[in-house]
């Protein structure tokens, strides 16, 4: 799934270009690439399906160009996470009705990478055998508050749980309690299935969204695929596959795992996971000269320069015609400013 | 004068172009193009004679196309304004025995105009009849720190008096003091003489300077005095034309005036002096969104967005490759920084 536009992460993400797309951690490969160098390592390159807004569709093909562009399925409106995946499982389905699949979003960092290979292997040996929807939970490290958290329940074996609960973002107090206790790991956003499991828990949880897709029943995989989907898939309800089936079905289960994971959702989250210089700076392809500056994150592009004097704990994005300057603290106000901008400049900025 | 590099408002000012030959108030016209356009309505356009470093003679030619290359004495060497004002007056006497002159800074801000050239013709009156070494003096608004002050002496007429003395930046106190007495005025660095005045000052107050001249007597004005200055002008000492001359000759006269006037010569004096948007920041050349910050100077080229959260009176200057972000308090810290940036990367970035 790379469809996002980043917001978060305005303006060094931008609407043409967003988080998914940028070589965020200065690698030479973006998270995009990053992500399908992992998968292609369990998955054959030719079944690897990329789920992207339509105007994304260029840029996709231009970052993996092994890809066919069959293999792309460019939605025509941001439907959140529910119709995207019921329209993967639809066409994955109607190529082989008994296949499995794993959904993984494309702006994620992970490292341990073999333990998520080998957790990724033991999760298909799972769902290929059960009529189960699995979730990967992250062990915690820390009483993130940033998180979605799982609670396992009955215990399948040592890494499978029954899912028991699902919290969203917890405060401060509540995630310490869930770290105390050990039942309860982190929400990846990465799920394994079989198709026709999925497509069996949206019929029972999300019967709106079932039924748009039940109606084109015999066009996945043929040329009307498109077509239909062009027709249709705008009248889907925008809604999260958490909300819309893994809070409701009650065939939900949750391989635990330890690999590294971060979900690089705030400028903060990039921050603590990026290495820093000797005065607690990041620098994201950058210079930096820092006087009396600490606790900074720079993400600026084409080795500019960055001298700074008296700041602490800022964000600092330049993004050629954007430049943001934010606490970090203050960064859940950056989607307000993206609207601001928005409302006073036109698209030009977004 | 437009020789100088303009370190203080670094990145905005570049080596490559410094502020002199930037559109500092987004009028359309650069610093020396405004003072041109002020001195061409005294001075006949063939009278003028422009003093900049050999670096910047085509940048000159470029923002003052009604020049011929003739009136460019680009000089071979930096060495402050005595040297560079000598060369001026030989070149001048060379053409005109009985010249006057008007040496004046490219770089200032200089507002109420038509008083400027009444005050201007008034000393071209005063000095053609005198062997006097003028300057003009403007009368303080507040008590600047950052000024040299005249003390005036006695009285010639009400607008015209001997020079008591010279008084560099003083500090707040002795600042105040001078605006109490009423007798001291801003020194303006703009000066008016007859050539063969400051020729004859700096025989008697500038010996060393004076000697390089006079051995090139024949050659100012003929094909050979670019090549008599290229050998002799870098052997002059560097030093200003205040300490050179005019704290020591004894023909000195200040001409007192009140036409608005500004120096631009920090960051500070650039924001004090510009038009300020509805919460106090000074926007130049660009689009603000502020929230929660106040007494800024944003100076950005290109229409480029600036987004800035809790950010109070800061420079935040990018000029592209450089993004500088400064607290106004410590702009005396810039050429610090410019060094830096010289000895970590070269000189990449100045």
């Amino acid at each position: 799934m790379c469809g996002g536009i980043g917001s978060r992460f305005w303006p060094y993400s931008r609407s043409q270009r967003p988080k998914q797309f940028i070589d965020f951690l200065g690698t030479g490969r973006s998270l995009l690439q990053m992500t399908f160098d992992r998968i292609v390592q369990i998955v054959p390159a030719e079944n690897i399906i990329i789920l992207t807004n339509n105007s994304y569709r260029e840029l996709v093909l231009e970052q993996l160009p092994q890809l066919a562009p069959a293999q792309i399925l460019a939605e025509p409106a941001r439907r959140n996470t529910a119709p995207c995946i019921a329209w993967a499982a639809y066409h994955i389905a109607a190529r082989d009705p008994e296949a499995s699949m794993i959904v993984t979003p494309s702006d994620h960092l992970i490292t341990r990478e073999n333990e998520f290979l080998r957790i990724v292997r033991q999760g298909f040996d799972f769902v290929e055998n059960r009529d189960a929807l699995l979730t990967l939970g992250i062990t915690p490290t820390r009483p993130e508050t940033g998180y979605g958290y799982i609670q396992i329940g009955d215990e399948i074996n040592a890494e499978f749980h029954k899912v028991k609960t699902f919290t969203e973002k917890p405060d401060r107090a509540l995630a310490e309690t869930f770290i105390r206790t050990g039942e309860f790991f982190w929400n990846s956003g990465i799920f394994l299935w079989k198709a026709s499991a999925i497509i069996q828990a949206f019929a029972d949880c999300a019967p709106d969204i079932s039924r748009v897709f039940q109606t084109g029943k015999g066009v996945f995989g043929t040329p009307a695929e498109l077509y239909f989907v062009a027709r249709n898939f705008p009248g889907c309800v925008s809604i999260s596959i958490d909300y819309a089936v893994m809070e409701r079905a009650n065939n939900v289960y949750v391989e635990t795992a330890s690999f590294g994971w971060n979900d690089l959702g705030t400028w903060s989250a990039l921050y603590d996971i990026s290495p820093k210089n000797n005065v607690g700076n990041v620098a994201q392809q950058c210079r930096v000269l820092a006087y009396n500056s600490t606790g900074n994150i720079f993400a600026v592009k084409d080795d500019k320069l960055i001298v700074v004097d008296g700041l602490n704990d800022y964000i600092v994005a330049d993004a050629g015609d954007v430049l943001l300057i934010c606490p970090k603290a203050n960064e859940q106000k950056i989607k307000q400013m993206v609207n601001d901008a928005k409302v006073n400049f036109g698209d030009k900025y977004l």
